[in-house]
């Protein structure tokens, strides 16, 4: 279905599929953010000529099925649960870490975790079920002979239809937590001693302590979510596809892993072959500003402006934090332009703007912008990237304490705690990556990094998903580490074999050593006597 | 020096410099195969517009310093050695592989390998004092503000003189031993589960018994090396230096690692970001042949052709050796040609052939070519991948052995042994690559990978050289596995504190338990009297 709004997608779609491969795409889609991403990647494959048809939930977060605009074609999955439990359960999970988690203790943080964990996976299985109970949505689909499923890890469910439709399938991923999908499932070889665990906010460079909080982090994500793997996925799997196997074996048939990073953003590890680090795709060069924003803009003058918002899931804050942030911005110089959806704050000052909605790359990418406030989402984080902007990150959940982390790493941003957040802590770190030119020139090397790639990320991951279209998979680029159990991955039967073998012939040589002393004893005492 | 061979040079010259970043490259070549593969890279670089110099000793082997028409810069190192030593010491190198070492015990080639790698080593030694012990040289390679160094971690001395010009470095490198550099120096993680040494001729599915000897050989060169490097050239590094390092801390300096195959023949292993993988760099297509050759092509009819070329270091063969293969190619219904500069055999058929040079890569790239019989060189390897034929390996030393066991693994080869080859069995080789279909189609497989890129492994070469003379490096892509210690780099040392405090606690409750069941034992002893 190639709406109106994208009148040139027929002419690409007829040039692409008469020059060149034309493929069907099956989507598997993760909401939120995460299609933000992907609808970037997919919209490009449209372009290329490629039948997109995404498989939505009927209760969904960001994905409008209903644009009619919309160069893809939904095929929507029929999910008991209503948006508004939905939305409910995403509000808890908010206000959880944004007014809860601070006040409780570790434990009590990771119960809650635990629970929320089961509520979205709940979700995940009833989504499962719409499509794997359907017989006559599954031969529909095996009659539209997809060419290739695309998925994202973080829901569940993308590898099972592949495998229903015996189709190769590719994953766009940002992260797991102490990245235990892309280690345990993927394959991904991750050294504890430098390569930091996914949301514990480490760099590369580790102390003593460090690398240890990092290995017994990587050892209880493993021991968690392989348990609850087990107790929640592997039997499900088993049965739909009427053969023992488990969530994480499945996974590990992804052709290819493109992560949603890159080495401006990562710090240098080992991965594989098969994965792709694709950070930034979705990234484009500024368009003109909305003729009153621009104006706006350039009423900052020398000064400048700031770019603030929270992310697509935070729309308003309680109204002390609010009033401390609008305080804190009211004492700058510059203009500032916030995205924001709640009560107007009182001490809002007159050099700051409140938007329902702006166009964050366009402003990034605004000669005048001088520092971007974040919570420290990936899209936004690699839009500043791209455009060489410093950061002032004011993280909140999820990944993003961890990018935040990366970034003030390489000295482009400065961290700011939401919890404990003042008004002179946040002007003071806006001062700080405005005024103190090192954060400006550091934002500016990761821009350098971003743009000067063989070929741009957006470009490699649309490669990478024709390749595997081509030539129905990757497998020339699947280690064989997956056909090893854990000890023979780590050799320790190898090791097992040679201390015992090494053990044995010690013994042998005490036993022969004992022998001739006692001997040797024997003929002394025989003379002595 | 843009010589009359290149005059095209000097507009590419002009041009690239005119329009982007125009460079000075220095390179410290290796000899040999390596060499012929280099200089297809640099070649590229000097028509892009890069200014290229290649430091090159007065006595080599294939680089021909004298030619003026070559696009490049020589540097004439005037080495102690004379030509007469060189080619002596690459005879004896060439008779013991060929003809000696088939029958000695392992221990006795091992002893002979290590006084042939002294011999090469203090050649080395020679060509480097030649440099670092002339100041006037130094100063004059100074002045000349080179952007980057080209070096082959194989010809030792490289990164020496890109520490002593402080300029960065990059390594095009295709093995070495167990890969004990690329481990040690690099940094490469390389599981022994699934990662098969370089020279060991084994795949990456082993079973326990290759695993140990996989394990037990990487042990082994990583002992040997270790202790080689630091009785040969740690000292001389540091006393040039004028600072404490070793060779191998030196070599992990490199920016950029190309090595020089690609996933068609690699098994997928772990790899850091700065290794790029660019096998068949030096590939291109099939030019027409030179009239004679096409004609007696042409004259094979349906049977096809048969290239046969044991590489650019082995001219000749015994008498006995030449007489059974010739006798072997007479038996096939197709026309061979074969690159020999030996005495002609007695039993030369008429089908073959013998010619001094052949255009390799043009034939093989002949729509009438069936197969090819190869000593197993990675360069005409490649182009055989590169063209999609199928191969009858005969490998003699160094990587050969294990470059034609990879392409057995991958099907398009099968291998014969030198030693013991009798005609029959090569003629058996010939006809089984020619008539069973799965080696043309297993070769197609590979040729359709190395084909099949985002940017040609040219390209990404010349992306990297040039990525790091743009921003005098490539640090982030360096990682952080340089700065452990080797015990750390494994975690042994956060392992031996958990083992400690899992000790500690055992112990003290193991005491505590034993002390109230000393103390109930009391009670109830008193209980009792």
């Amino acid at each position: 279905m190639l709406g109106p709004k994208f009148p040139w997608l027929l002419w690409a779609y007829t040039c692409c599929c008469s020059t060149s491969f034309c493929g069907r795409v099956v989507v598997w889609p993760t909401d939120a953010s995460h299609w933000i991403n992907v609808k970037v990647l997919l919209e490009e494959l449209v372009l290329r000529g490629h039948e997109v048809t995404v498989l939505v939930p009927s209760s969904n977060l960001l994905i409008n099925y209903q644009d009619t605009s919309s160069p893809f074609t939904f095929e929507v999955l029929q999910v008991p649960f209503s948006q508004e439990t939905l939305d409910a359960s995403m509000e808890d999970f908010l206000n959880f870490w944004m007014n809860e988690a601070a006040n409780l203790f570790p434990w009590e943080i990771m119960w809650t975790m635990k629970e929320q964990l089961e509520v979205f996976t709940n979700m995940s299985k009833q989504t499962c079920d719409t499509l794997v109970k359907n017989s006559h949505l599954i031969a529909k689909l095996q009659q539209a002979k997809f060419d290739v499923l695309i998925a994202d890890p973080l829901a569940v469910g993308g590898e099972l239809v592949a495998e229903i439709l015996e189709i190769p399938f590719v994953y766009s991923f940002r992260f797991s937590d102490g990245n235990v999908v892309e280690r345990q499932c993927g394959g991904l070889p991750s050294p504890p001693s430098y390569v930091p665990a996914s949301t514990m906010g480490l760099t590369h460079q580790m102390s003593f302590t460090e690398r240890l909080q990092n290995f017994l982090f990587y050892i209880c994500t493993d021991l968690f979510f392989m348990k609850f793997w087990r107790d929640e996925w592997d039997e499900y799997y088993s049965n739909v596809l009427g053969k023992p196997t488990t969530l994480c074996e499945t996974m590990g048939k992804a052709e290819i892993w493109l992560i949603r990073t890159y080495w401006d953003f990562e710090f240098p590890r080992p991965f594989l072959p098969n994965f792709e680090f694709v950070g930034g795709l979705h990234c484009q060069p500024a368009k003109p500003l909305p003729k009153e924003m621009e104006e706006f803009v350039q009423s900052s003058g020398e000064h400048g402006v700031i770019v603030f918002t929270l992310g697509s899931m935070v729309h308003s804050l309680s109204d002390e934090k609010s009033n401390v942030i609008a305080k804190a911005l009211s004492q700058l110089p510059q203009k500032v332009l916030w995205r924001y959806k709640g009560k107007k704050p009182e001490t809002l000052g007159s050099n700051t703007r409140i938007y329902d909605w702006i166009p964050q790359n366009d402003l990034l990418g605004h000669p005048l912008t001088k520092a971007f406030i974040t919570h420290g989402g990936t899209n936004g984080l690699y839009e500043a990237i791209y455009h060489g902007i410093p950061m002032v990150g004011i993280p909140m959940f999820a990944d993003q304490h961890d990018n935040i982390a990366h970034m003030v790493a390489k000295g482009a941003a400065v961290q700011v705690d939401f919890n404990t957040m003042k008004t002179q802590d946040l002007a003071d770190a806006l001062n700080t990556v405005i005024y103190n030119s090192t954060y400006k020139e550091n934002a500016l090397k990761l821009s350098k990094i971003q743009h000067d790639q063989p070929v741009k990320p957006l470009d490699r991951a649309v490669f990478w998903i024709e390749f595997v279209m081509r030539h129905k998979g990757a497998k020339h680029l699947r280690p064989a580490a997956h056909h090893l159990t854990w000890y023979q991955y780590h050799s320790l039967d190898v090791l097992a074999f040679l201390f015992t073998c090494t053990a044995t012939v010690v013994f042998i040589l005490f036993k022969c050593c004992l022998c001739c002393c006692r001997r040797c004893g024997r003929i002394a005492k025989r003379k002595k006597e």
